[in-house]
């Protein structure tokens, strides 16, 4: 199989079959074929796409250039998903309450990149162990009914190897490799079902709709395809997600939501994926999962599961938030119309709480505060959100916070959070 | 400047300024961008094309990154460019025909590659010499009118360099690189005119006529925005050009062509390339042009010419013709419907006579001859075309020069020859 005559066919527009995307994966990893044949291959594919059945081929090969995680325990394993956001959470909120109502929940997770940030840095601010071993995840899943851990190197080595070459050649933004990407990872443990979040809005990877579907209907349609059962929720990120964004801020965030003081989006959002779960694993209808999600969190009943758990990775439920804080003020009164999510996720990569690039250590206590959303009514002068920062100039750290708020005389809706269920 | 900023904007559809085209050919050449990165960037540019804007400042930056070719002679200094087939002998043709008409042609030339043969190899086929230094193309174009010689590696090395990638990339087929990449060449010489032939059908690159047609308004615009006058025809190439295919026996057709005994097709192609110089430079019109080359070659005026300038090189027109010959004999009766120009060219590269790779040696005294035309008839068993050849198996040689021959019941039309007139 010559290399070149594959940029040709997928340039041309043909499907590449089961074995040339395995050559492809193979030899692109041993290192067989030049990085300008991959970066041109790979700028085809952005611009020509991959079928399903492509792209169940590429995450196949990228998860068999790797390890598999087997988590040896009984019940019914499942996973959540999201595609990354301001202010999301939700993993925190719905790994226990899912134990709670008898599932068991393997996660692996991310660190953050770019405007969004990751599970396992959250994690990490509390002093808990984020990297475990196979075992462990088993012992620990088994034990708790949940696990929440870093992705481990041995989990599809190609994809980190593709994944570099695409940030270098711009074609991160491929739908059909980010599906490939996610599941190369997602597919590797064996749970037997699959919710993927997939965030839309100005706070998301995917700023419209249509992007945002098309991306779901890919990651739902491989992964079933690839034996899963998998559903997915395209839901609002067009403002930050809860009441805080900041490592340290999210987890106490996560503690008083596990405690029944939940913000209510987040509850929506939460309760709707365990929903979609319940209906997956046919445990009972998306209705029903949603409504018991709902009990249990409002009534506290998971908080003790998820501490006791923190506890025994060595984690600090009393997370250290920086002790510089902003009050920003509503520059004038009315209705907030807009919230620019990416420019405050980038506001907190500039306080130190994310990463520019792989591998830069953060400042897990700072961050951010939401105390209107869109839709709100505010005074002038009354307070809106909060800053909470080490190092900088208050004066422009709040006329940076302010820059991503507009607002209106008129009243504006309040956007719709769960905007679709697909199945 | 951030190459991957460039990389991103050209995948978007926008349009690259002057300044980041020089950065993008400057940092590329001088090796501070990696390949990878490039080889996206000529993916994005197959898919999002470039304006006459851009290929202009990349043809000016690809010219600049070498030397340019100044010739010192008075009179008016014209260049005649072919896109390439198969038994294409027009330079040795219009050259001396051109000279004789009053102009200056100081013609660079390049070497054979894939199914179509090269100018230098034919001259090469002589024993003359074909490379030249600045001077000497200077000394020669004033003492006989023109000069045929081989293109300098001191032109253009940033093509040289990009075309490599290209080729490994699946990128060479690009119409705003080809048009770049040509220019870049052909611009670099201090010419008034330059009518280029682009060349249509299975014989050529281009196999489509509209594919052709943005080849030729490319080219056109481009080299007029540079500053030159410039115009184009598309000929016809769905066969091959005049009577023989091969670099020795192309020379022996062109020198009785010259001597007045010129296939049709061939005079035809030749003279309109006269005629559209003629309007170009206001010299006369194009049909007063084509007039006067037809009555310098078919009076065999311009054969001294050329036989004095090849004689000056160190070459004998006396070429060696390999000596084993097999005549095709027509397996059917009826009218030639169809002629395979690329897999005749392939045949020849096969016997020898071309190159798959650049560098390789070839071997000058073979080729095929062609008997019949499209729309000729043949009867059963009449000689169809010769096959010139060292090695191999004549019965084996003979299907293949065949399978490129389709064959009809019902009359054919002969295709029109010079298709459009583009200034």
């Amino acid at each position: 199989m010559l290399f070149k005559e594959l940029i040709r066919k997928k340039r041309d527009g043909g499907e590449l079959s089961k074995e040339e995307i395995e050559f492809i994966v193979s030899s692109y990893t041993k290192g067989e074929v030049p990085d300008y044949q991959m970066g041109a291959l790979l700028m085809a594919i952005y611009f020509q796409g991959l079928s399903y059945e492509e792209m169940l081929h590429l995450t196949d090969s990228m998860l068999k250039s790797g390890k598999t995680v087997t988590v040896r325990t009984n019940g019914i394993l499942v996973d959540k998903h999201s595609t990354g956001g301001i202010g999301d959470k939700v993993s925190f909120i719905i790994s226990p309450t899912l134990a709670e109502l008898g599932f068991k929940v393997p996660m692996l997770s991310g660190r953050a990149l770019g405007f969004t940030g990751g599970t396992v840095d959250k994690l990490e601010s509390t002093g808990a162990r984020s990297e475990l071993s196979e075992e462990e995840i088993s012992e620990i899943t088994e034990k708790f009914g949940f696990s929440i851990s870093a992705q481990t190197k041995e989990i599809a080595p190609a994809d980190r190897k593709i994944y570099a070459l695409r940030d270098a050649t711009e074609t991160v933004e491929s739908i059909p490799l980010i599906v490939s990407s996610i599941l190369s990872k997602k597919l590797a443990v064996n749970t037997e079902a699959i919710v993927f979040d997939v965030k839309v809005g100005s706070g998301a990877f995917m700023k419209t709709e249509e992007k945002a579907e098309e991306l779901a209907k890919g990651l739902v349609e491989v992964a079933k395809l690839y034996g899963k059962k998998a559903g997915a929720l395209i839901t609002e990120m067009s403002q930050p997600l809860g009441r805080y964004a900041g490592n340290a801020l999210e987890i106490k965030e996560s503690i008083d939501a596990l405690s029944g003081e939940i913000e209510k989006d987040l509850l929506e959002v939460t309760a709707s994926l365990v929903g979609l779960l319940f209906e997956l694993t046919k445990k009972g209808s998306f209705k029903e999962g949603k409504k018991k999600a709902e009990e249990v969190i409002l009534s506290g009943k998971a908080l003790d599961r998820f501490l006791s758990w923190l506890e025994y990775l060595g984690g600090n439920p009393e997370v250290k938030v920086a002790e510089k804080k902003i009050l920003v003020k509503a520059p004038t009164s009315g209705y907030i119309s807009n919230i620019n999510g990416e420019a405050l996720g980038y506001l907190i990569v500039e306080l130190g709480g994310g990463r520019k690039r792989a591998g830069e250590r953060i400042d897990h206590s700072v961050g951010l505060g939401f105390l209107k959303k869109i839709g709100d009514y505010v005074e002038r002068g009354e307070p809106l959100g909060e800053i909470y920062y080490t190092f900088g100039d208050p004066e422009e750290l709040t006329g940076k916070f302010l820059s991503a708020y507009s607002f209106s005389e008129v009243p504006c809706p309040k956007p719709t959070l769960v905007k679709k269920v697909l199945v």
